[in-house]
């Protein structure tokens, strides 16, 4: 049986300081260093043993996957990394506080672009220096992949093509697999994998940090076994389709 | 002009034991850890900025190379790990003490070992645990392609495939390119790029932890200049061709 383990950055500076953050390179804090090498440990503790590792192009993933396998002594596997991974772009709200954000446009707002599955946030504009375009990490990517704004649904359109190429085929294959991303890229997965609807992967929320693994079925399509490994911190699961 | 930057990865446990390490995966020690930062915030200041990064997979040339990226704010550049990037395979004298193998053996003899072009010491048994086909990060390579023990010509016949194949075309197209790996396989590619000789190439001594940075001319195959970064900790530099 394959197992896929996802796990969600550690704490960054940015989800301490309650702001929306996207694809803002935020770093990691002493905590989420922390929560990143306990999750490295617990993985090392159930005999985890990945043939290779995906992560996204913001540096509080990446140093979160490296820290997770310098605790599984795994430093050495494939590591590829993709912006089809990276967080929901926040648009507009990118580096706004939360809480400002609410006073100015209403609760109920706020609630539709945090939690709509379909409902971008307003779109930046090109010139805007928060704009993917600007970051030198995207420079090979075509204009129209560039997003100035998604929804969870947009999200998941752009992390679904690599999905289906790159990491569903190995664990079809019966390869072990490691994703360390975002809340919503991770969201994108879950709703891939359990066959969720739009209302009910919005409810799902995984916590930073914590692996969340996923036992496959012998053709590595169905998910059979899904639990936290950290189970102090654990949150409702999806549920098994 | 294309920038090439060489870095021999930190001091290790074994540096410091002063034991032939070769393939078995030891670790960094603090101040190698504090080497593979410093040598990011100097390749940082001269504004050095790769496309993408090569290393070996043993554990201390990752861990530098990932630090390294840290300082430098890169590490979502692509990396790419290959076994063909190792330090040369010791063999028979693998973890032992170089003192106590000169005791047994004689200077003279020990000398050859280290120091002569085309020497291997004495071969693994394929039923030693030091051979490596006991160590799963090489169970795709085929038998003969894994060294039961190495003279540096062999280290460079292993490296030098990888070397046209996959990192010179990508100088010779303009691209800045940074290498982490050891001081054997570091000795082969300096062999190789500025045309050295037997003899000369054994003298060369690449410190720990000290970006080695070699300018290519226009069409990327000829050193036009070299130094190294942390001056206080420099060696003797390859000549010019």
């Amino acid at each position: 049986m394959a197992k896929l383990v996802l796990i969600r950055h550690g704490q960054s500076e940015w989800n301490l300081q309650n702001r929306f953050t996207g694809w803002v390179d935020v770093k990691l804090t002493d905590e989420g260093v922390a929560q990143a090498r306990k999750a490295g440990t617990l993985l090392a503790e159930t005999g985890f043993a990945p043939e290779r590792a995906f992560t996204s192009v913001l540096t509080r993933a990446v140093r979160t996957l490296w820290l997770t396998l310098e605790e599984m002594d795994r430093v050495w596997i494939p590591v590829e990394k993709s912006w089809r991974l990276n967080e929901r772009h926040y648009g507009g709200l990118t580096g706004l506080d939360k809480q400002e954000i609410r006073e100015r446009h209403g609760d109920a707002q706020v609630q539709i672009w945090r939690r709509s599955f379909d409902t971008p946030p307003p779109a930046l504009d090109l010139d805007d220096e928060r704009h993917p375009s600007h970051d030198p990490r995207y420079k090979d990517l075509s204009p129209d992949q560039l997003p100035a704004a998604e929804s969870l649904e947009l999200t998941l359109n752009r992390v679904q093509p690599y999905w289906e190429s790159t990491i569903a085929p190995l664990l079809e294959a019966g390869e072990d697999v490691l994703v360390v991303a975002h809340g919503n890229s991770l969201r994108a997965i879950v709703k891939l994998l359990f066959d969720m609807n739009d209302a009910d992967i919005v409810q799902i929320e995984i916590p930073t940090g914590n692996p969340l693994e996923i036992g496959l079925d012998g053709a590595g399509k169905m998910p059979v076994t899904a639990r936290y490994l950290d189970t102090e911190r654990a949150q409702p699961l999806p549920e098994i389709p």
